[in-house]
């Protein structure tokens, strides 16, 4: 089941790899049936296409912009200054070095920090706003709750799920309670 | 002019001194005539007011919820865990010790990163977002784009908004190409 | 052998990943015979149970709460502010992704500073005191100095814990005394 | 009125400028009617003290110590490794140059962060706690909930301490409502 | 005098308040004799003028362009991802808010690291250099040695700076050498 | 093919292991026909080599020096006080431990902050500019931009490298909105 | 009094205004009685001056050569290239700014930061130690311990020199215990 | 061959496990012929060892204390509170974790930094110097330069060290030279 023929939010982001990351953003609309299109777009490999991807976005009527990034993550306050849809930023913390590294590092140099400020601290009068370092599906999730707003389908969901949520926990620590943290943290992580 | 006869946007903020800040949320929210309603909520001083503010924002029909706060800043993530409304943090770095220090310092220890990593780093499933460190007047700006989903006026008052600061710009930059740089710092700023 | 027939101390967690940090704290509990009650407490997916988890606390007669949580790590701050039980935080740094990421990362993005400052940045009157990152362990032990204020046994056990720990450091040193430094990193750590 | 004719929490501090901040821990106790003795311990210039202190404090049935310390602050930790009661860290971040500084500057260069790691980062077996930095008042408070472990009175005042902290927070929150954010802040902060 | 009656430098920032800082690039053109063209272009407020100004820039025959922003720093890439010419960053610490905050802070939140990474941690491919926070002047120092590939005459002019930096320091030093560190630093800092 | 029979660009790094990072410079200075001159250059273990090697670029005609340098890199700085020539520095994160370390750690222990500032926060009047870490392409790339100024053969290279860049782009985004992010990651990344 | 004749410790330092700090390195090398010289040696505007002072400090018999800078702070390092005499180094926080900014700040960017870890954070080979930010003083107590190795009247002053902290610590400390904190504080510091 | 029959140098470390990084301090001490003593000296672990050691290290005329330590690292500090040797401290980063944490992380939480300024950022008056994390073989190194004040023997193998490592340094350059960086890299790294 889905909110509207055609997709109300858009995905962006600045490279193939960051897929490794975003797609959490992707599973989580498509488990509250939330239509989305998914893009890449560079703000510095293809500049002009963020004009032509602002208007697009309007055009299509998305109500939510998703832009994940990594680095100096320049793709969410870009696609912020080019519209007035309301743009989410995740600071992407994945490795995909083609900068002449053999050794293929898991982490980038700053654990995601340089990318966490470089969405936050925008200037007064150009507003972006972010989720946690490689946090996609909160981005996923905030996007649904700006759409509850006029959803109200979306709204019933999100209580269902943060009821879940609840279950979920008290399961777990019951179980916790009944064998003790030692033999719960053998039982589950091999501690 | 307003776009509803009750305030469409709740903001709280932790303690009476972030007022020092958040009035900048509120500027930007009257400028586009916005009704908002303001309360101190602290996740510390009064846990048990988190899940009636929630209760209260729910039924006032707020749609989104802007919430500053300093140092550990737990307020936006515990708000944002009793209520599924879209809610907006503001890492807040304010001065205000009540602790036995004597020598008034201006700036908290951590340069408001400690507010901004609490706010933005919540867990998978527990969705906040987070503008910059003292960026009060962004939240606000952030909030207008949420409503402009539902209200096409606010939306043309956001592109209105967009071209007012390009033509300011302009002007500035063609008073500093005409003067050269030296003498615009000079008159400006009496470097 | 127990120093009470009820637990003394309430271990709690964020998160059910948390535990491969947390029995730590369960371990040197139960090496001094000190009851203690394991449960999970998200203060994000369950803020309900924070006021009920205080007051079974409370009527449990637990005279120490430590709480482990990690990334933004609201709940020792949280439940310090729904009773006035002395609470132990410990920032935990351990990956539990589910947002979406596919690689497996071994380390948050900030090693646990987020947590570490989200914790101990408490403001004035909402008193917590955390303990280093991942330091369960050291969280049990200092539970243990509280309960020593009234439990003479116990006071006791810290002192012979002490003079052990003397004693090995002694055996140790003797060791690599006698062997110098490359033959004893070589025997005891195959450097 | 007090607990004790005897002091039962010790404040020591590494040098007489910490005083300007640790007072804030000797108010809280005052006002709790908790009898302190206030020394100052320098671990780098006193060492052979810390053991003296230790026996001191424990013959003089100290039940919790407090230890304010700036820079690279070992106090907290020495003292620990001394005794067996309970220590609480304060990390300190006050300017008092003697090292040649001619330009009196106000903040330390890590802004505490220094003080705060070297407190927490204690090693498994050491264990102290911390509170943020420059939180002397929390660190008082804190030392009152271990003492409510046994003085039931002083748990009834831990009540009602805590109401008045919520009544206040209401109070201004309902002047806030009725006012507006921006004339609370110009009324209360001349913004 | 001047190596063309053009301009050979293009100087850029983001906002009018960075003109505090950016003069001193100015200043050291100026010195140089070497013609430059100063204006502002946001990213964020003009995000349309940035491919406009790279076509201006690059039809004026601008060899280098100086771009310096502060705060989340979007500028220098953004210029750099519209145009070949060499683009050199200053990251700018500099006080400007207009986000409601009545105190006028005089350092931003993070001291210039935000801006610093934002534009040093560029995508591969997408080539910024930067100089060190609100060195200006040495951004304007570096585009003289690009310059000074093709003119001569700046080669000689910047040896010419070199001898007379050095001369600089061998006459202060042996003024230190003479006095005495004590009564150096009492005449000229009045330690 | 190659813009003239002598190296116009000089790479220079402070160890051989820098080597796994800085062969990135080469590769883009290959593929855009530029030839260049490689060799060791330690400030600290061959400090009468930086005035050699400088008059050796200056001889050779150099237009630009790449200098790569990890821990305290003072390379880049330290050449550029010896020489006019432009000096790119590129600051290296790359374990290559013979200090007695017999886990071979992948990471230093700064993430590369160390040596970015080390090469950033140069004293007035001392200019180098710097990439972001690891970034030895960029570096190169660079380099081919202050080329390009005197050889419009390579601003042509330039555009054309830039249209392939937005091409690649244009073509995977394709394929992510025709698979949808979920497919598009599994296929790429097998998330 | 005094050792020798002629000076055994070289002061050295990157600028005019770092000797700000560094007198109180002079100081106690002055209340020590130990013989010094003083100059202004830059590693980037004098670095032919780097190989010359080392020269002159091994034929002038130094034993130690204390070295401030402040920024980048490659001075101490690069001393060391050049000598075999053991090199303390200072990292210098203290603002001097000439490079076009008007509001003349009182701290540097990154709080010594970049300085403590240039100095530190030297290859494996090139041996350079370094004292805490700003902490002159104690780079010339280090020299006299490294002095009184050779000369016993210097180990009986560092004794009487330790004896002397102790009774002043003991001092305040008893007029701490006597007054109570709060009145010590108000006394002193006027809290 | 070897300068003394007894130690001139000893070792210390605050772990069994800290060996695995100091032996690097062993090992340049045993290559320069150097006696010393290796142990293990607990600050928090045994503090009474600690005045303990210092009395044995000026009995033992030991000349020089190199004191490893992680974490908190208060150990470097406590031993030069406790005797005028002089100390190099050297900041420990490994992980050996017995706090209740199953997944043997490889890194602390901080990187060293913990450590570094827990050593670094001492008092004025209490003086010791620190090496780069995990540089104990630089400390080793150091450790001969200020005996090589005394042993003219030294201070020639001193020079010839650092000239082995500039011959070392040369060759390797000339294989760069000659093979291109792409070769030398791929020959010695496999890139």
């Amino acid at each position: 089941m889905s909110y509207s023929k055609k997709p109300l939010i858009g995905i962006i982001m600045g490279s193939s790899s960051d897929s490794k990351i975003m797609h959490g953003a992707a599973a989580i609309l498509d488990e509250f049936g939330v239509k989305h299109e998914d893009q890449i777009v560079s703000a510095h490999r293809t500049p002009t296409r963020l004009a032509d991807y602002a208007k697009h976005a309007e055009k299509s009527g998305f109500k939510v912009i998703i832009a994940g990034a990594g680095g100096s993550a320049h793709l969410p306050g870009m696609i912020a200054s080019h519209s007035t849809i309301p743009v989410i930023g995740v600071p992407i913390m994945v490795y995909n070095d083609k900068s002449g590294n053999s050794e293929r590092f898991k982490f980038s140099a700053f654990g995601g920090l340089d990318s966490l400020l470089s969405i936050s601290e925008m200037p007064t009068g150009s507003s972006v706003v972010t989720v946690g370092v490689n946090k996609a599906a909160n981005a996923g999730l905030y996007a649904i709750k700006i759409l509850a707003n006029e959803f109200t389908e979306l709204q019933k969901k999100l209580r269902k799920h943060k009821e879940k949520q609840h279950y979920l926990v008290i399961k777990e620590s019951e179980e916790m309670k009944k064998l003790g943290l030692a033999k719960f943290a053998k039982k589950k992580y091999k501690t």
